[in-house]
């Protein structure tokens, strides 16, 4: 593959490179990069803002993750932000970082998978800054979309017997990340013991045959912009979102916090393809702790009044699958035996050694 | 000094402690930090968005930047981007990402410096992320800000014959590097010399009297929302501006090549502090370099016209310091002896091997 050195067309040739060519879609985007600021215009709606940083060794690991899907997945993190609060996303800032290993191409395979994820989206690439990093690579994507005021939807609306729904299903990004994993330590472990070409040259691909949903999962995840579409064509106003990035439970738990309210999530409802299932099952983890405590699913998680129960049952690929309670009594999960145990929150976190 | 690990109180606990106390100052600002997004409101100027990213040990130092001069100095960059459009700066957005060996204290520190700047030109911090690095300490903020449509000074405006203007001095922020790295390498080569308890307390401290406008000027820059303030009450509409981060030469050739013209600066009219000159006497360096070429001094660079000359000489802190030009006459320096030489951009440049 080439290799062209940044450093021959230097910081502005870059830009330039991977920018120039960029048409802005949005009335919002009134002027991209190339500016000290891009200049937006939001007259008739609220404007939201979200941004998330990705560092190299702890979000994630180029071991296994091509340099597109990383800047799809880092550009649909934060369009799901937005799409979390019903809003629609409209443009994008990106900061990259990269170290001296890396060439012009792969700064535009970076560059390509946010495109691509801007494209599918609607989304203006509006400026960022790009330089060098000495140690691994770090991206820092900020979102900027539009609500009405009305259509807003924060974590703090829930109310006292709400229809608790989701949307798609939960824990197949975690299972495709524990199947990465693996095929990374059995791979690591046959090149550490083949000392001869011929060993080396048997070492085993990683197989992923059966598999192929839960990699798209963890390595090109969707926001979930169509729910928020089917929401508003339904006349449906979520009284609270988020967005499914840490876990069912600890998602759950947030909108409970923040609305001061109880929630009952029954485990038979709770949706779980069926490749998900079965990767578990080899595993040796139960389905269900992948789905509430598994993180970057990237679905909606919200919250509607009762008397919604008619429309939201004709929207596609929304489940009902609980309620929200008086705040005294407490989170919980509801299992299929009728037991109810106490939702902890034990999802992906920032702080590896958080004790919490 | 205390050091309190951050996971102690893991992510959520260290976010309410960075955030928990702050109160929204800007009517834009309808809600912060504490959803998936901030709600911005924006219903009568343009919005004004500019995005920085900052990478231990490229774009500072931490064996001389103290911590809350490192937080202050990442928000005024920001908030100098949106200066430098003649907007009003009303939003932050912070992402820090810290290695291991950084305490609460230390995040605290950082944030102290970024809140500092918030109070001081009246901006919100209305969200971000931290989290976990593997390797150094990485800051991205997002600034936000207004300007109606008419205010706005974009780098492409400026017109033949208009005046160039730059604010405060020049060089002193570059001078105040050279002093740091000059100090350092002294305090590391006695360090590696003693090898007894009493050569080691023997080691001199770093000697910085005289010097402390530089330093301040290199550790502390500020944004000169001032100017842009004053221009307005004076009536002034540049008609190009950009802020100086890179140096002089670097953005002058940017308004020129965005506006399509020329531009002639007259060496004798370059503002320069006599510390500046003294310090670059001391070290070899002519200081109209270091004003040309050294970076970070945040000064405002704008164009107004010619009309507007006895406004503008009104307006303090201003120097009128050349003109703008047919674009066949290219960017001139015209020296104290009259001669012309061509400007060249040798500034600051985030990938060092650049050859351009």
């Amino acid at each position: 593959m080439k290799h062209t050195e940044i450093s021959s067309i230097g910081e502005f040739g870059l830009i330039k490179r991977l920018m120039g060519d960029i048409k802005l879609k949005n009335d919002s985007s009134e002027r991209g990069a190339g500016d000290d600021c891009a200049v937006l215009h939001y007259p008739d709606s609220q404007v939201l803002v979200t941004s998330d940083m990705l560092m190299e060794g702890v979000h994630f690991d180029l071991t296994y993750v091509p340099l597109p899907h990383l800047g799809y997945k880092a550009a649909v993190e934060n369009i799901s932000d937005i799409c979390a609060m019903m809003g629609t996303p409209e443009q994008l800032i990106v900061d990259i970082a990269i170290g001296a290993r890396f060439s012009i191409e792969n700064v535009e395979d970076i560059y390509s998978g946010i495109r691509a994820a801007c494209d599918r989206y609607h989304v203006d690439i509006v400026g960022g800054d790009t330089s060098t990093s000495l140690t691994g690579l770090a991206i820092a994507i900020t979102c900027i979309g539009s609500a009405r005021r009305d259509e807003i939807a924060y974590r703090s609306g829930a109310q006292e017997n709400d229809l608790l729904c989701v949307t798609g299903n939960l824990g197949a990004a975690y299972m495709g990340l524990q199947l990465l994993e693996r095929e990374k330590a059995v791979f690591e472990e046959q090149t550490a013991k083949a000392k001869t070409v011929e060993s080396r040259l048997a070492i085993q691909q990683p197989d992923f045959a059966g598999h192929e949903y839960l990699l798209e999962r963890q390595l090109k995840p969707e926001a979930r912009y169509d729910i928020v579409q089917a929401l508003r064509k339904a006349g449906i106003q979520p009284t609270a979102m988020i967005d499914i990035s840490d876990g069912l439970s600890s998602e759950a738990m947030h909108i409970a916090k923040a609305s001061n309210k109880g929630c009952r999530i029954y485990e038979e409802r709770i949706p779980i393809d069926y490749q998900t299932s079965s990767l578990a099952d080899d595993f040796g983890i139960n389905p269900v702790t992948a789905a509430l405590s598994g993180g970057e699913d990237y679905e909606l998680l919200f919250t509607v009044p009762l008397k919604d129960y008619d429309k939201i049952r004709e929207v596609e690929d929304v489940h009902v699958i609980g309620n929200i309670t008086r705040p005294e009594l407490g989170n919980t999960l509801v299992t299929r035996a009728g037991a109810e145990i106490e939702l902890k929150a034990q999802g992906w976190n920032a702080f590896p050694d958080d004790k919490q």
